[in-house]
């Protein structure tokens, strides 16, 4: 049975590859802010973020509830929006 | 050069990641309130989140910013930190 220090390195390890993959997940949201200016479509797409956030709750296994995920990516999704906001 | 829908394919995928990874987070999160509780430790401990928003900042390689991640991070927290108190 792992101790509190045996799982605090686990989340270490965790918060590394979460870190690395909401940095990915802002390259590929600068990527298609680009794109998005280029062909002159819409910035903010309401449907496009109802899909995200279906899929986040489809996916979900626990044991975080349906509305702690949502809330967590609700953060992720603004964060993402100003991010694209600030590089146009 | 991937065009949107590509990119968002690329960003369904690392949702998926993300919704496992944060799912185990919070699994050694209720593990760690878990063992809290029986060796009777206090379950808020204000250091050792500050060292984890300090490692968050240190592996971030970008392009989000220092406050960006941060941000997202605070939300993360608060909702681990909600879900340890619920299952006491």
């Amino acid at each position: 049975m792992m101790d509190i220090d045996g799982w605090r390195e686990k989340i270490d390890g965790i918060d590394e590859e979460l870190v690395r993959l909401l940095s990915a997940r802002a390259a590929a949201a600068l990527a298609i802010g680009e794109l998005k200016r280029t062909s002159e479509l819409p910035v903010y797409e309401p449907q496009r973020e109802k899909t995200v956030f279906e899929h986040v709750r489809r996916v979900n296994p626990g044991p975080l509830s349906e509305a702690q995920m949502v809330d967590i990516y609700e953060r992720i999704i603004d964060v993402m929006r100003s991010l694209q906001k600030q590089s146009s």
